[in-house]
């Protein structure tokens, strides 16, 4: 005979109100209790049908997460913050590291579409998926620009443009070279281009951007990092596209003999909890993790209610003063 | 009325079973077809029952993986590495970082109990949840012992504690200490603490180890790192409990004006792409992040098929060679 929540209530010597908060994670609830609970469900092999309540009531309290690889500082840090907040508001979390995969970025779209999922946060670097294009879907891009439909949630780029190239100029530097993502991928990081770019011209300086791909190997990128000082040997500074790239361009520096910050000023991007830990001495532009992951929780949770949302909603940024720029 | 799968196929001009292919996410289907189908399932839409499919089946393809934080890089590259070998073996990941909270890995724990997940990966550093007591579970652990029935996926910690301090021996360090978790904790990286003692005594020199709980604040970590040149000014190595503990521990003896590797040698733990990237001078300990995931899957899927297991699988360190050690 199949066991009933009355028989686990019975066995473990608790309210069958005790069973179901224990079921559905709610209110107070010692842990003594929970076990008591548990070792009843499993004495009698009882499994809450809990698929079951989720098809009735068309919703399954998982959110998926999109990003290039949890193995970037930044992404990890991005998708602890909103792991934390989303189980908070009663979410778990679905992970998909799409880093060069568009396909496997579909199979996730896929996976929204057929209901197995209330909602996407999406930050990947992936082009041209159209089921995007479907209106209204319960998706927010973080950092990304998928069309006119998906709000954005971003740090302000340009103001972290803005910041790191003054930070340069105040500090005596005259050839100070940038380096970014593809111009063809439609980041809000772009804004940092033609912030630094619009800083230099300001200032009667010659903007000159490297173009580095997220997604290539250390080694590729620090080939492209020796092109800088092979074909700028006057190069006073650099202002990187994140900080992971900012230590691979001062190990490049010293290949060509070069010290920071006395031949070398380095700004980098980001300013990740980790990255200020391991290198608390680069100078770098902090993004607002935190604020970002609640907005963007803020702002899925109206797409999911069908709530009119903002095409965008940008935060501010803050330069972290270290000691290489 | 409601729509089919036929109205589907019929509005994308391909076959049913395309749309189940799409669907399913199974064989080769071009990115447009992929596109076409989802376009007519919006235009629909239609919402295939994949819910009602996984009541059915008794399964979800979902596997859980708990560990303290992917912000952290190992457990980032972990959690990255499982995620590709599961999402190519037919699974999607549901994360929880359960850094501190053991209510909150009984919840993920009752979400497997009631069939919401297939199976979880463990790597928490939370005690006493009574609930992993339950025999046969399809759980496997990684780097931790959870209780006698459940598998444990670890490096061979001993060899890693025995080649990082002959190492530091063969360097001519005497004074060496070693940083390592509470030992009430039981984690196979205890057996690094066993190795280090062991190859100490042997060597005629004494063994001093520090507690350093992985889960406080770096601020409250470098005051147990100051200890130890207060307390043991003569110091002249230390091996570190993980890589980002050695960066701390670096930055310390800068304070008290010890220049590495001239005046203290340091030895790091773990090894990961990231911090190889970003301190690629740190001399260091490389667990095999992707065998040991690939074994995790395999032993993973045992236990989910009820097929016999082994207590525990050790796979090989090596230790990389930077300029600290």
């Amino acid at each position: 005979m199949t066991p009933k929540l009355e028989d686990v209530a019975k066995l473990a010597a608790v309210s069958k109100t005790t069973v179901s908060r224990v079921l559905n994670n709610r209110g107070y609830l010692s842990q003594k209790t929970i076990d008591k609970v548990h070792a009843a469900m499993a004495q009698l092999d009882y499994h809450p049908n809990v698929v079951a309540r989720q098809l009735y009531k068309n919703q399954t309290n998982l959110i998926g997460i999109l990003l290039p690889s949890v193995a970037n500082p930044f992404f990890g840090e991005l998708t602890d913050t909103l792991e934390r907040l989303l189980y908070q508001a009663g979410y778990k979390v679905l992970i998909g590291n799409s880093m060069n995969d568009p396909q496997k970025e579909a199979a996730y779209l896929n996976q929204l579409l057929s209901r197995q999922v209330d909602g996407l946060i999406v930050g990947t670097h992936n082009q041209h998926i159209q089921a995007y294009q479907n209106p209204g879907l319960p998706v927010v891009a973080i950092d990304r620009v998928m069309n006119e439909d998906i709000p954005v949630i971003a740090s302000d780029n340009y103001q972290g443009g803005q910041l790191a190239t003054t930070h340069l100029i105040d500090r005596g530097a005259k050839k100070i070279i940038h380096t970014n993502g593809p111009e063809d991928l439609k980041t809000p990081a772009q804004r940092r281009r033609s912030a630094y770019e619009t800083t230099m011209v300001a200032h009667g300086l010659t903007p000159i951007t490297y173009t580095v791909d997220f997604n290539i190997a250390p080694s590729a990128k620090k080939a492209v990092f020796r092109q800088i000082f092979q074909e700028h040997p006057d190069v006073e500074a650099v202002f990187a596209a994140n900080d992971v790239d900012a230590a691979l361009i001062q190990q490049v520096a010293g290949e060509f003999g070069r010290q920071v910050p006395q031949d070398l000023m380095i700004v980098g991007y980001d300013g990740t909890n980790l990255m200020r830990e391991v290198l608390p001495n680069l100078t770098t532009i902090v993004q607002p993790i935190e604020a970002m992951s609640k907005m963007a929780l803020q702002v899925l949770t109206q797409r999911i209610n069908k709530e009119p949302t903002e095409k965008e909603y940008i935060l501010p940024v803050k330069l972290w003063p270290g000691q290489t720029g």
